[in-house]
């Protein structure tokens, strides 16, 4: 994945450009400085129990923001919002299944429907970088590993499953960097959750990714592996709710939120 | 308050003596490693509003656990934990009064009952204290200034109300090393909401706290603000719900969480 996008300056610019159409392509590396959402659109039938998952699985599912029922606004995270139009492309999903990647969601919308916003990893990869690490996945213009692991999520009403992780391999006095780095941002996953060993996790083969595409693991270098956004979308996916709408994968939502914003520290 | 509790080695030994009766008191200094909570309690048709205002105000409102509908358990604080019999003294709200004050609400548990567990500042202030940082009301036995301020929160449903702070005075390198160390602890209440000139967050004279005692600012002292556990608790009282149930204050649950376990870095 190579990054030919336009430039643009704020969140504000990216949203007011996909709404009109005249931006359509996916969103990373854009506005890099701010921070970009996972979106999940589901009626508030089963808001819930969603609100309960990510409540009980921070790592995976960090929430920045949960709109009032049947409002298409999250001024929290940008005043003009409209989640409607302001992302590039949308995943529709029935059952379970996907049925379409629309580029608005006008024509579905209702008034029971709750939005969520989830902290992505693009705000600590964009950290990782300003500190000088490299990343793989980067470097190579593919996209990040992912990996099913044998760890449990805690489950709500209908949403359970296994934590999905991403995998960035590196030298061992950044592998202490990134844990540094990434522990300033609990709000986009945080910390890692395993360092070394995938086996331990569960993972049989680190170059076969469940999801992504494989990234090498070099000589003297470790793979640390992060909580990932894919575990509330397969916890969806597996709950075959009648009608959930999400973000297109690297499509997401660019808020008004400085990522340095999200700093604890 | 002075602290005269038995000495207990853990969280369970606690909650062990409570269960029993053999201890009533509160829990002021009391297993003083282990995180203590605050606790709400109250029927499911509320809960998803009370999720919501916890979700959109993270510093009050730092949630450490939900349970599941009608179950006394919360594993993830104990395996042992029933929120039911394990907190020395609970306080029954009707309608927003208080109604009373039982040591255990065996006899009010129904079916649709969901227990919220946020993080208190007992475990920050543990973590000052350790860092040799003395708390003005801690030394003087005296429970903490609390004030109403000019901050609204985030409304929920029928939970709105203003932000409620606590107050702690420090010489100007304690302010610096405060902020430091309760940036650590996020999931209760994380750093300060405000520094310096009380008047600035609305409250008129830093002497006449509207919860707690009077706490002396000396001269040359900063006063520091932290987001309070009490707005929740009084944007409770404020929704004049038909019934809720929280602990009585100073009377906390004590979990089997090290509150060194909560810092995120």
């Amino acid at each position: 994945m190579t990054v030919s996008s336009p430039t643009f300056q704020t969140g504000a610019d990216v949203r007011i450009a996909v709404r009109k159409g005249a931006f359509t392509g996916h969103t990373v590396g854009v506005a890099p400085s701010f921070v970009q959402g996972n979106v999940v659109i589901l009626p508030k039938a089963h808001a819930y129990d969603f609100l309960l998952f990510c409540q009980r699985n921070p790592k995976p599912c960090p929430l920045l923001a949960v709109s009032d029922e049947g409002s298409p606004r999250l001024p929290i995270l940008g005043m003009d919002l409209d989640i409607r139009t302001d992302i590039p492309r949308y995943c529709v999903w029935r059952d379970g299944e996907l049925v379409g990647e629309p580029a608005q969601i006008q024509d579905l919308w209702r008034d029971d429907m709750v939005t969520f916003v989830l902290g992505c990893s693009f705000s600590f990869e964009q950290a990782l970088i300003s500190s000088g690490l490299s990343l793989r996945h980067v470097e190579c213009g593919d996209n990040v590993s992912m990996f099913k692991t044998n760890i449990p999520t805690v489950s709500a009403g209908p949403f359970s499953g296994p934590l999905v992780v991403t995998m960035r391999p590196f030298m061992p006095a950044d592998v202490i960097r990134a844990v540094q780095i990434t522990s300033r941002f609990p709000s986009v996953h945080g910390a890692p959750v395993h360092v070394g060993d995938p086996a331990v996790i569960g993972i049989r083969d680190a170059g076969r990714p469940d999801y992504g595409d494989p990234v090498e693991v070099r000589p003297g270098e470790i793979p640390v592996f992060w909580a990932c956004g894919v575990t509330p979308q397969a916890a969806l996916a597996a709950a075959r709710l009648p009608l959930v709408i999400t973000h297109a994968p690297g499509y997401m939502l660019v808020t008004d939120l400085l990522n340095e914003r999200l700093a604890v520290f």
